[in-house]
This record gives structure tokens, sequence and C-alpha cells, in this order.
């Protein structure tokens, strides 16, 4: 069994970058990271499978099992991390997907195609404010006037650090990859919710991927002294964003059952005084669901709730879409061919969504595309709490390599 | 007639520190203030009155119609504004009471008593962060221990602004007056409600002064990633704020009858991101009332209220009471001798509860205080806006000449 060359992976990945609280810091390209990468072209060394790098940083390896001439089936994840991540979220899938691979090459499994391991740079938005930023380079996504400008916190431009690191931001087109490379594409991914926790069920079938429509809303009222100005006076910037608030948290509530789920993440008050009535609020909204219909349908009804709260409250409600983001489903037959190979198995999956983005999402747009989510015994993802069973491992391992192995002799 | 005389000195003062907003900026002791202060010394001194600085700045200048032996009538307000204050809150109660002076001086009205007019620097918290210092500092208020560590924005400390003013922070203890100096004192002002225009009154006489229970409320849910963690599973920090804001709303309504009022006038969320469930928020909560027993009632009220936010929404909330002063009822001798001024001059008054704290509240301390209040025809304050009609100043100087009158001669 390879259990234990999948765990010896994940705890070798998770002390690069060690963080007091437990937890890790692997920023893309930062030292961490460049050290979990030296880390992981060793072991595909080992395996002796053949790599490149692409102009991106995106590790590509490659085990010949049949023809070289046919599409390959790719599997991956990525090994960066937000800060203080835990030990799951992106090590996990690089790690089941080596052991997969080399469990298929060791045993000599007679295939038809290739198989490909891809290790996606920056997948975490954590650096460059851009999630998924290997995978949308090597999917030839119109991005690059947008990452030209990327910057991290420090200062530091997106160009520079490519450059830092050998390659050139200006033959980043060149890192697109065609159609007729890929057969499929599988990735394998802790959950991130609690749906399989509470599903009471190890193996995930993801059935789409949520995207998010996000609004900067301006709510602008009158500020006014504390003390002096009655209630029925006021035009209070921060009860209408309260109401707001409220009138999410229900929608959401309303829509769980249809995939949407809403959030405010943010509220700024000006001036925020404690004497002072708030003039103005600033809230962040991030809408998501599986099902483009109905998320549109939900936005279309904060809209609205909008309109009414501006005129109960007297204030004016300025919505700002600044990102509106189709959902990505995953491929039918993709996901069916895990569905089976679990079923062969005897192990227990279940439809899931996902409310977070991967760079499956990405790779949907040149060839068929699934990924399989494993229960996350604590429920908890970007943190260091995030958490996976060793008999859960086992068996996300298996499917994967099942899957791998029904794909690649197609 | 004197508002003539009292819209010059309005005029005067308000071009003081004129913004390019049509306000002024006079911060205690800043450069405008001070230029404030030597044009109403020059006022005082063309009047013929005699005059002191005390120890904090406040000016003291006294007319002794009477006996010089007995205790003092006093009127007076603060020039100091907040940044970019209004033209009435404060001048207009110093412009008036010199002009009521002027008229009871010049046309020789026979009185038992010296009338004195009072100048309190610092009224405005804007500067150092506390409200009616000049006042503290005059009634022996035991606030040395707190103004010794005031500093302003800069990081001037007040000790060093009272050193470069030749003022020794030392000696304010000799600036402390007592009782037997006073017979009274009657402040009037702008009012900085709706109260007398909505009420469509002239004048207000002022019951009591509401004080603020502050409370900074600390809500410990947990961040989460706002994309996979379903509604249901969330300790969401700021859908708890938001319940607690429209509980505050709704208490405020019910409780407007009984002169309470409460502001969220904050909020801060941590950590503040447009894809994660707020973690941690911080409200700030002012909660006024000019009855001591239906505020108590409030606070408590909101308190129990936290406590069900807390469990329907699975946080804790620690809610830190920052201050809890108590109202102060205006003393009901004084106030008769207004309302009976203003009929005696068949001019319409009515009862009124400040909101905002005044200099009469720590009078109180050391002599029976009264205060008028005249019509803000915009029911603004601490903006430009801030208005009273020519009509109403000559009503309200009117008012405080025969109340003056009136004390000075018992």
């Amino acid at each position: 069994m390879c259990e234990g060359f999948v765990l010896k992976v994940v705890e070798d990945l998770s002390k690069i970058g060690r963080t007091s609280e437990g937890g890790s810091n692997r920023l893309g390209f930062s030292k961490s990271d460049i050290e979990a990468r030296e880390y992981i072209l060793n072991k595909i060394k080992e395996l002796g499978l053949t790599s490149r790098i692409d102009g991106f940083g995106n590790i590509i390896a490659r085990y010949d099992g049949g023809s070289k001439e046919l599409a390959a089936v790719a599997t991956g994840s990525h090994i960066d991390t937000v800060p203080n991540g835990g030990h799951y979220d992106g090590i996990l899938g690089v790690a089941v997907s080596l052991a997969a691979i080399k469990s298929i090459k060791e045993e000599g499994v007679a295939l038809n195609r290739p198989v490909e391991l891809i290790v996606f740079q920056l997948e975490e938005s954590s650096r460059f404010g851009h999630a998924t930023m290997g995978s949308k380079v090597m999917v030839g996504r119109d991005v690059l006037s947008k990452f030209k400008e990327a910057k991290d916190k420090e200062g530091n431009t997106l160009i520079d650090v490519l450059s830092e690191n050998g390659l050139d931001f200006n033959k980043l087109g060149e890192s697109k990859r065609s159609t007729d490379e890929f057969h499929s594409f599988v990735e394998v991914h802790i959950d991130q919710s609690r749906d399989l926790l509470d599903a009471d069920k190890p193996i995930g079938v993801v059935e789409a991927i949520s995207a998010p429509i996000r609004y900067k809303i301006n709510i602008v009222g009158e500020a006014a002294h504390s003390g002096a100005t009655k209630i029925t006076d006021r035009k209070d910037a921060l009860v209408a964003a309260a109401e707001l608030i409220l009138a999410v948290r229900n929608l959401a509530l309303a829509y769980a059952e249809k995939n949407v789920i809403a959030t405010v993440g943010d509220v700024k008050v000006y001036p925020g005084a404690m004497n002072v009535v708030p003039g103005r609020t600033e809230v962040s909204l991030d809408l998501r669901g599986s099902i483009k219909g109905f998320r549109d349908e939900a936005s279309e009804l904060i809209e609205d709730e909008c309109m009414k709260i501006a005129t109960r409250n007297s204030v004016e409600i300025e919505m700002n879409k600044i990102s509106d983001e189709d959902p990505v489903p995953m491929d039918a037959v993709i996901s069916s061919t895990i569905i089976n190979a679990a079923q062969k198995l005897g192990i227990e999956s279940i439809n899931v969504v996902s409310g977070a983005g991967h760079d499956a999402m990405n790779m949907t747009e040149i060839t068929r595309a699934g990924m399989i989510f494993v229960r996350n015994t604590n429920g908890m993802s970007h943190t260091p709490e995030e958490m996976v069973d060793t008999e859960d491992i086992k068996l996300l391992y298996k499917v994967l390599r099942e899957t791998l192995v029904d794909l690649a002799t197609q």
C-alpha cells in the first residue's frame, strides 16, 4: 500500500515553512515554496518520471505508460499555501497523485495513454491577489494584462518574482497548452467544508465549482451627533448595512438547498466614532452558487432588497459589481468514471459542490475535468486545524488510482 | 437692540480658522483658537469689564454691577470647535452672554450681584479626547491623572500645550473655584437636535443633560472560507454584530419617549476580507438618557439581548463598559427663572433634554445651573450647516438678559 508514501510526502512538505502556530507558510515562489518544489522535483526523479517546468513555474511530470503519441491523463494539485495554512490543502492532492503514478508504474499496469502529474504554481490568491494563476496561464486565459500589474504586499511585482526564478513574463504565452495534449484531468483535494463530515462519507465527487459574484456596496446616509439626533431623524448608514447583512444571511438560508451561499466579509464605517451616527459604510458581499440560474436569482433578490433598505432608512445604496464569474460544472463522464471506480472498490461516495475555486475549474477550458474530495475531519480549511484521517487517505488513493487506470486505458 | 453686536461677534469669530468647506477649525489652543481668544479679550476690554485667565486658560470676565462681596451670577460658553465645525456651537453662547452684560452695564440696570462671563477652554473633545475639560478643572473634578496622559493626534501632550501658553499643569489645582463664589450659572447654546425646530418653538429650557454609558463590545466567532462554509455551520461575528446594531436601533425606538437614545457608531471587522467569514468584530455602543433609571434599564436590556445574540449565533460576546456617567438634571429654580423670563417677554419656550454634553453639566457640582437652547433651523450641528435665524437670536438675547437681571437682583 502507498499510504506510507503519501503520509511521508505530506509530513515532509508540511515541515517546510512551518509556523509557530503549527501551520505552514509557503506563499508561491517564497523561499519555503522553492524548497518544497525542490523536494517534489527530487521525488519525481526518484520515481523515474520525466519532468519539465513551464514558463510560469508549473511542474509537469510524465509517466509514459502507454503510447507517447496519445493525449495524456493528467492529475495534480498545488503545494503553495495561504499564510499559516493547513497541511492537506494542495499537498495532499500532489502526494496522492504521485503515489498513484508510483504504484501504476511499479506494478507495471498496462496503459494506453501517458499519465501526467501537474503541480500548479500560485494556486492561492494570498501572495498576488489572484487565485489559480498557474492553471490560468496553462489554459491561455486572457489574464496577462492583469497579471502584469500584480504585486505582493512587499511591493514585489510578479514580473520581478518570475525573473528572479529564471522565468520571463513576456514569454508566458508559450506556456499555453492545447486541447490535443490532454485526454482528461482529475484533481484530488481535501474537502474545505463539512459536507463529507456531516454526510459521514469519505469521498466526494465534485459536480460543480461555485463561482462568485462580488459586490462593493457603498451606503450613504448622514453623519450626525449621537446624543442630539433622534432615532427617527437619522439616516444611519450602519443600521442600513446591518439590515443588509441580515438580509444576506436570510437569503443564504433560503437558498442553501440550491447551493447558493452568501457572505458579507467586511464593513467599513465612516467616520467610525463612538459619538457620531455613521454617515457612510462600505460593505463587501460575496455570493456564490454552483448553478448560475439560482445564483443570479439570489443576486437579483439582494439588489431588490437593497433598494427597499435604502428607502426604509433614507440612505442611498450604490452596488458595484466587481466580479461576476460563471459557475463551472465538472465533466459528467469523468465524474461517472470516479463514481464507478469508488463503487468497484466498495467505497462510499456522494456528489458534492465545491464552494472554493480550484485549478480544475480552469482546466475545463482545455479538457474534460473532474475532482475528488476527501473527508475533512474538522471541517476547517486554511487553518492548521485542517485534518484528514489516514484511513480516508487510503480510500482516496485507491479511488484516484482506479480512476487514472480507467481513463488511461481508454 | 443688541443683535447687531451678537451677529458681528459671531461673524468675526467664525472667520477665524475658516475652512475651505465653509466651517471653522478652532481646536483648543490652536493658532486660530488663540486668535479668537485675543478677539474676545479685546471685546471684554472694550466693554470695560475686568478679566483674568485661570490656570487652564478659561477666560473669566466680570461686571461688578452690584456688591462685589456677593456670589456672582455667571454665564458663558466656549469658542473652540470640532474640526470643520459650524458657526453657532459655543460662540453664539459667548456672543449673547457678552451682549446681555453689555446692555445691562450700558443701561445701568440696578443689580445686587456681580455678573460673570466665562469662556471655557477645550469644551470639545476633538483635540485631546476629553470633553468639557475647562469646566472640569474649574469645578475641581478628579481628572488630573487622566489629563496628564492626554495627547492630541500629533502627539503633543496637554502638559506641553499648556506650558507653551504659559500655564503650568502642576498648578491646575489652584484653578478650582468654590461654591461660595457662585450664585448661579446659565449657559446658552444652539440646539444640536431638531427638537425646537420640530416643535416650532424658538427657545428651549434644558431640564437635563443626558450622559452616556459607553461600551466596547468584542464579538468572537470563527473565521472560515466564505465559499466552502455552509451558512448553518458558521460562527459569523459580523452577523452577530448586525443583530446587535438592529437590537440597539429597536431599543432606541422603544425608549424614545423616555429620552433614551442609543447609537452604534463603529464596527471593525477581522480579518475583514471579501472571501472570509468574519471571525471577530468590535462594536462601539453609546447609550444616553436624561433619566438614569430608564437609561440603566435600557442598558440592562441590551446586555440581555447580547447574551441571546451570542447563543443564537454560537459566538462569544464580551461587553466592556468604558464609561458610565450619570445624567445631570439642571436646577429647577434656575429653569423656572428662565421660563418666567420668557413668559414675561411673551416668548414661547418648551422644556427640552440635551443629548450632548455641556460645561453646565460640570458647573452643577459647584452651583445651581441652567441652560437655554435656541432653535437650530437646520437641525444639524458639528457641521458648517448649523444655523440660527436672526429673529431667534434676538429672542434668545432677551431671555438671557431678563434671566441674568432676575438672578443678579436676588
